[in-house]
């Protein structure tokens, strides 16, 4: 019996190519005592595999070396165990790489609940989850009555902030590529307002959904929407640095404002990422299984099939054409 | 009996000429109940005054309007009273103005002791003593170990931040603009290293003064030591932006950096002004008075002579040519 893996063999220079990764066949493997066989069932594509790929001494968590699994987040079965913490049937996610079976320890597995879908778990309570509701509850703080903007927020983490901030009573504005995810943001999530940056009158649209400035930012992405929203922050506003996925594939990243708005309006930045607070998925995970079984979070999936399909699918989160959490399915 | 106080009559463009101030010549008024006469002896002449010529909606203070007596903090001597919490004889520091003589009501006065000489208090206890303390304790947050770098060091904030941390057993880099301020800084000062920002080798020299990195960075210029300086920041590192004084006479301020580099090392940068926390003198005032008392805090005076001198004494700032504490003596 064989499995297919894809290793890492090439560094990006710039964009992610097929030529980065190799798929390689081989036989499956035995658990020693203390290890479990897992057989991934879902793996989630994230933002952050490309940080993962490239060497950068000031990064949060070390690349994936040359000729390794590439990292990534999944959720499997437990098919054979010589770990009594996971006997065989349990049902469990981690950064288990993308493959279609692994060997663990059990060290930086989580055991999940069988009846919710895997979509659900990598949706809500995986990376997106436990990213979104550390960003609102550690970093943002808000208050009722404040306004909330997001960028890249029908993102699996954008939408869940926005979501969190309106059951909390904030005004929330997104700020997404399409008109279809704009739609989606205001009818079906109850964003109060969504523009999209592409058009050409989007500070104009800006102003007028933020009459009173703004009090909190939530950023995912840079590029060109990110200057017009800091001119518009108000006194003691605060901003949570998630992501900037539009300079993650530039040669030299954009600039960011002049510090003279910092001192001016006293903002708070904050940069952030999850890794620094992976010891605290147990209490975040229970939180946001919480808010789901209430319904107070919506989600979407775009699901792609088959292992092949993960190299070529990333892109689809650079080019903000996915629609949802995007998942492969095993 | 005249008394002459110092107009601001026109809005600076860019720099600070003569032709924005009239020097107005008028009688010495008597108080009206609950008021006094206050006779200035010392005023003080602080880079925020470049911010209160010009009018901008979101600057933390409103502008000084065209026609009133410039703003600055200062001391005097109550000459006469109708007020019985500031009997003949009380010594006061406040924010009076450019002026010789002013009636207050007492509101924003406080009662300092006669004793210590109005340059101490200038240069510790008034606006640049309670912005270094506030940036310390309640941005920046130091911990013993930790390496901090200061710009504009040999100011009369930056002296004191850099004096508090080596009291607190940090490791001291200041950055200054002259090699007669550098060595104060080590020579007087104590501070583990001092650097001039206008050597062609600066770089090198930031990097050999900060083999561990820098984990705090207290921020009073902007220009070109802030890239360096942001580039060498460590994981979870602390910024307190405080004045940008390189960029407070430019038509276009310069970009800060790119924001990848605040996700990728997790840092927190705050601006901060002090009319914020003006609440706090009185328990800020006692904290530096007992740090003077036990000799901890250094400090030197640039003293200009005659009110006349205020309005092109204030350039010495922006050209970095004070030594010291800028004071007026009357």
């Amino acid at each position: 019996m064989s499995y297919r893996s894809i290793k890492l063999v090439k560094r990006p220079e710039l964009e992610i190519t097929e030529d980065l990764f190799d798929v390689v066949t081989q036989a499956i493997p035995q658990p020693s005592e203390g290890e479990v066989l897992v057989k991934l069932t879902h793996l989630s594509l994230d933002p952050a595999m490309r940080g993962w790929m490239s060497p950068d001494e000031n990064s949060y968590i070390p690349p994936v070396k040359l000729g390794d699994t590439m990292r990534a987040s999944g959720i499997g079965d437990v098919v054979a165990s010589e770990n009594a913490n996971f006997p065989v049937g349990s049902r469990v996610m981690g950064l288990m790489g993308l493959t279609e079976y692994v060997i663990s320890n059990g060290d930086n597995l989580n055991q999940i609940p069988k009846e919710v879908p895997a979509e659900a778990i990598l949706s809500v309570i995986a990376l997106p989850g436990i990213t979104a509701y550390h960003g609102v509850f550690e970093v943002l703080k808000p208050e009722a009555g404040q306004t909330l903007i997001i960028t890249a927020a029908a993102g699996s983490v954008g939408s869940l902030v926005g979501q969190m901030a309106k059951n909390m009573g904030l005004t929330v504005i997104g700020v997404a590529g399409s008109d279809e995810k704009c739609q989606w943001l205001t009818s079906e999530l109850g964003f109060d307002h969504a523009i999209n940056y592409k058009d050409a009158d989007f500070v104009t649209q800006l102003e007028q959904a933020t009459p009173n400035g703004i009090d909190l930012f939530f950023e995912n992405t840079g590029g060109t929407a990110q200057a017009p929203i800091f001119d518009r922050m108000n006194p003691h506003g605060r901003i949570a640095v998630c992501g900037l996925i539009a300079d993650y594939q530039k040669a030299e990243p954009a600039p960011g404002p002049s510090w003279v708005g910092i001192i001016k309006r006293r903002l708070t930045i904050q940069g952030f990422t999850m890794p620094d607070h992976f010891h605290r998925i147990p209490e975040y995970g229970q939180a946001l299984g919480a808010m789901l079984a209430k319904g107070e979070l919506k989600y979407r999936a775009h699901v792609l099939y088959g292992i092949e399909s993960a190299t070529s699918g990333i892109n689809l989160l650079f080019e903000g054409k996915n629609q949802g959490k995007l998942i492969v399915e095993l």
